[in-house]
């Protein structure tokens, strides 16, 4: 490798791996098989907790992983050397690769101690990978910090199927959601400062601090001149404004009582979820009522996750309203001029995180926007990355948040039409468990020990709540996929109960149905279920579809869903809601996808109900836009974006060992 | 190097640098001789932007400037190739070895447009090591986020003396603020929520679920045995307790308006200022008043400056009074469960960050509290690990914030006694700007130009000025140590106002008084500057004391400061204050260090009086307890926690270049 090349002057060991990859030609580089070291898991009995196995295991070094999957060191920002950000650079470089196989995980309507789907997906790649030798990755959503120090559940999986070491992955990570909280408050405090200087500051004193001048020239940034553009001004001095114009441009008159832009914090903090602002002598009586959600619930968190590349981020953040005007015109992020610095806030949160899962394997973990008044689903960015990675024949497994009514839905219907990705296959993760629940069985609660509907076998129960998983595997038919049931082993089901699911399941249109023991087996655990995927993905005649038209109405998108995916026989709209709707058609956004938000516990609008019923009426009792992440949001009753504190939260548990430097009692 | 060692089967190249080094013993790896690479500044006229210099300069890989200053690859986790944490380890390896000299960067009283200590010091080091061939590192504070997006001004100094990258100085960096800030608010919404749960549930069922039966097993947990510890109950089996005992356990019966924890936010957001919280049916009324502050004015970041070890920051973070029972008894972060949340949520946060100067010379950045509520300093434990790594003919520079009445007098009383350092010698920066306002000059005010005054040669009002440097200068004397006076160069400067300075200086009984143009020149601008401080430290006879003895009562040690470093006649004390004076007596807390809260434009507790006044009257008119970082404030005038935008804030300027990925704008 001392060969000197004709425009060059340096010898290839002086060169880097981004000129070397240019200069030799990229076959010499890229191979799509990897080369990848496995971790081999040594399982024991009983399956310790958590974080013993997250712990037993040595990760491997990052930077040898990123390696191994083929990123090149520039591409590769090392944090720490379990933790490493993949830059977007490359996209550029493996453009002209063809994708992987693009597969999402979804489930059937869960209990509230949820059905494993992300715990399946890992120890579904760790099989793919780790046992079937196909490359692939898991792209997984960054958790809230929120809920790791409420109730116990990690988001890192589970068992032997965890992403690793699973105290970063629940703990800080790389840092994107705070820069998200960073850039939704300095957004917020921009907002009410602006109406705060408004409402004390004559049109001119406005203009003149707004467009000062400095060393004796007087300039717009550029910030104002696109908001000078959208005001239809065309004058570029500043000092050629007429009175009207100044004013027109000075004054966003934002309507204190149409602020729509909530602070928010990544705490699961109840006491924030109405609170008043304002109310030091400084601020001169502008007080008003507003509220904080629980970060992931930003509109920006969504936006980071739909972006396609940093222009189309740019583009949607700046699109991103705000509040309303009090002539009742939208006031944009772009108007308060914040687009720039929450472009800055975010540079780094734009790239995707690279870990790994318990047998070595990658992981990618980008962006966690809400599922519910968001769409619930991980990056465009990290899944686009990682389906150049695995190369055509390698797989990228992504999840999409709870059933398939909800994540899967905003799945395809959001997330793949923004990022014309096409999906290949869908593994539908049930439990004996939560189908016993839809037959009958009595209230599943967290914290709570299962009654013994759920710890003995009961066949008669589990059939009467096989209508739900059926339901949900029709719901993947109507977008032209196969599925894959995956069968979530828990210690206390029956091979009869699990054969008849599978049968069931087979015999209302499922591609397979498998029985995986990935949590306390690992990838060895889900080598069948990778097969039947393999195959799925290989031999069925997909045909993706979406299930709606973006040309169709507002309200004809939202009975689509309804009743396709929820089996619902009317929508009712209030008032509200119609004239909503009627606003937006005006305004242009009606040709933007739907993102509802519903309850998960139930196909219906009603927590309470279980099963698959049919026939029932929607109520939609109120809507709202997010015109920068590009959705409408109906919403059935009451959406909480703020969690609470349990009494005995877990808080109480976690301790760092000041000797080993250890964290002690995270799950 | 394939020596095989007795204790180890594996050859040289298999074994790690930790390995190797107790293996080879400690001299073949450690060399307190620097092989360390200079960046050469490639210095341009006029003086281009900062943020135009910092892109200038391709800083070193930062894991190639950490091994230049002694690191061993296991001390050190990157972040990225610019940035990396630094492993509390390495004072485990280091213990042994002898510490370099001690010196911090103090300053006369400034104008509102800062007198460059930052610059000075970040210069400083450059001509201590880049052209004095001086082991040195510059430890400087992590800047709140805030003012980067509200009024331009970086704080990664500035011109040819700066840290580079500036952008990720200024953004983010490791993320420890955010950690910080992430710390604070989890105490404070679990702290509200634990007023809920004990407003809401019987004594019974609060005791019930704060210690529920898990798989049929009731446990305290170790927080919880603390408590119990505290409230003088030995059992350990909770079903032995008492009535009485259960109820004292479970209930910390907060009052509600006697809380004095606040959240905090990173962004200057002023109508967080006052607010009321709980006003959300689901709070049941639970509403109270409250504010937010800035994230660096939190306890938990002056706990991060001023922590030891990890096991002092435990024991600090632990005794935190976050309110007051109904019987006036304090509540701490651990009654309240928060101790080991908060070590876990800190523990990347405890490590310092290492960057590079302009001319690739190493910059600990490492915590940043507030210079009024807390001591304004950086953090002890990378001044610590600072001290092994320059050895003992190296430097460390550290800075304190404010003048030398505010952060130095805080650096030696609290910091330098919490360390148990010894500090060698201070640097006190000046300017002509400064002192001619002290002479009566006109006011100088950010964004407006400067008045004649200070662009024309004055030497009158100059002179008039002198006293308030001769006050700072004498205030350094009395610690016993030799000061070395920078005269920070600015364009308008003429030789004869520096020799006016200079030869005052002397005079007063500065060691010495050097011109330094490191803002223009970079190193070789402060090589005087460095020669002078290397001289003082190694010749003068420093014999440090402190001000006062912690023996000291409470009113004596505020009237020692008030008198001693301000010039003050005399300290009023309103009623409000000498009861808690006495109520922090009774409960032992007065041997504790005071942390004076004063503004920082004037020797006095009046921003608008200047120079050097004496025999004047010092009000109290507020006191407060950080038991946790270890100090009582004592407030002199209002103190805000929470600083506004302006009506243009540099948001306006900032962006992203979409095709570069390169910030614009900012500074």
């Amino acid at each position: 490798m001392f060969k000197i090349f004709p425009y060059c002057t340096k010898t290839t060991t002086q060169l880097t791996d981004l000129q070397l990859y240019f200069w030799t030609g990229r076959q010499n580089i890229i191979s799509m098989e990897w080369k990848l070291r496995v971790l081999p898991l040594n399982v024991q009995r009983p399956v310790p907790s958590d974080i013993s196995i997250s712990r037993s295991q040595e990760p491997k070094d990052i930077a040898n992983l990123a390696e191994e999957i083929g990123l090149i060191k520039e591409e590769v920002i090392l944090y720490g050397s379990k933790k490493a950000k993949v830059s977007l650079k490359t996209l550029d470089r493996l453009d002209k690769e063809q994708d992987g196989k693009y597969v999402v995980v979804a489930g059937i309507t869960p209990t509230p101690l949820g059905e494993g789907k992300s715990t399946t997906l890992v120890g579904l790649v760790q099989a793919l990978t780790a046992h079937k030798k196909r490359n692939a990755i898991a792209c997984l959503r960054q958790p809230s910090q929120g809920p790791t120090f409420g109730i116990k559940g990690g988001a890192a999986g589970g068992g032997y199927s965890q992403v690793i070491p699973m105290e970063d992955f629940n703990l800080h990570l790389t840092g994107d959601i705070h820069a998200v909280t960073a850039a939704n408050n300095l957004l917020a405090a921009q907002l009410d400062t602006r109406m705060f200087h408004e409402s004390t500051q004559t049109d001119e004193a406005l203009y003149n601090r707004l467009v000062p001048k400095v060393k004796g020239v007087r300039k717009f940034s550029a910030i104002q001149l696109r908001r000078l553009q959208r005001l239809g001004i065309t004058k570029t001095d500043p000092d050629s404004l007429t009175s009207d114009e100044i004013s027109l441009f000075s004054r966003l008159d934002i309507d204190p009582n149409n602020v729509v832009w909530n602070r928010v914090v990544d705490v699961n903090d109840r006491h924030l979820r109405k609170i008043t602002i304002g109310q030091s002598p400084t601020e001169k009586g502008l007080t008003r009522e507003t509220s904080y959600a629980i970060s992931v619930s930003s509109e920006i968190m969504a936006i980071l996750a739909l972006a396609t590349n940093l222009e189309d981020m740019k583009n949607r953040l700046s699109k991103m309203v705000v509040a309303f005007n009090r002539k009742g015109g939208p006031v944009t992020a772009d108007d308060i001029g914040m687009t720039g610095a929450i472009m800055v806030l975010l540079k780094d949160a734009i790239e995707p995180t690279l870990m790994q899962t318990l047998e070595g394997t990658p992981v990618f973990v980008h962006a966690g926007p809400f599922a519910n008044i968001a769409h619930g689903c991980s990056s465009i960015i990290a899944d686009k990355i990682a389906m150049k990675l695995v190369g055509k024949d390698g797989f990228v497994v992504t999840e999409a948040g709870f059933g398939s009514d909800i994540g899967m839905e905003k799945f395809f219907n959001i997330k793949c039409r923004t990022s014309q990705k096409t999906p290949n296959a869908v593994v539908l993760v049930t439990t004996v468990r939560a189908l016993k629940m839809h037959g009958g069985g009595p209230p599943v609660t967290a914290g709570a020990p299962l009654k013994k509907e759920y710890t003995q076998e009961n066949l008669e129960l589990l059939e009467k709540g096989l209508p739900n998983l059926i339901k949900h595997i029709s719901n993947v038919a109507k977008y032209g996929l196969p599925v894959v049931v995956a069968i979530n082993v828990h210690s206390n089901d029956t091979p009869a109960e699990h054969e008849l699911i599978r049968k069931s399941a087979i015999a209302h249109g499922a591609f397979d149905a498998v029985v995986a023991s990935h949590w306390s087996d690992g990838g060895a655990g889900a080598a069948d279920l990778a097969s039947a995927l393999i195959k799925a993905c290989e031999s069925a005649d997909s045909k993706f579809k979406f299930l709606y038209e973006l040309e169709s109405s507002i309200e004809d998108k939202i009975f689509k869903i309804a009743h396709e995916m929820y089996g619902a026989a009317n929508v009712d709209l209030n008032d509200k809601v119609k004239e909503a709707i009627k606003l937006y058609t005006e305004k242009g956004f009606d040709k933007l996808p739907i993102c509802m938000a519903k309850t998960s516990n139930s196909l219906t609008g009603d927590p309470a109900i279980k099963g698959a019923p049919t026939g029932f009426t929607l109520t939609v009792n109120d809507i709202s836009l997010s015109a920068g992440a590009g959705f409408i949001v109906p919403m059935c009753g009451e959406i909480s974006k703020m969690p609470g504190l349990p009494t005995r939260p877990c808080i109480f548990d976690i301790d760092l060992n000041t000797e080993t430097g250890e964290i002690e009692g995270l799950f």
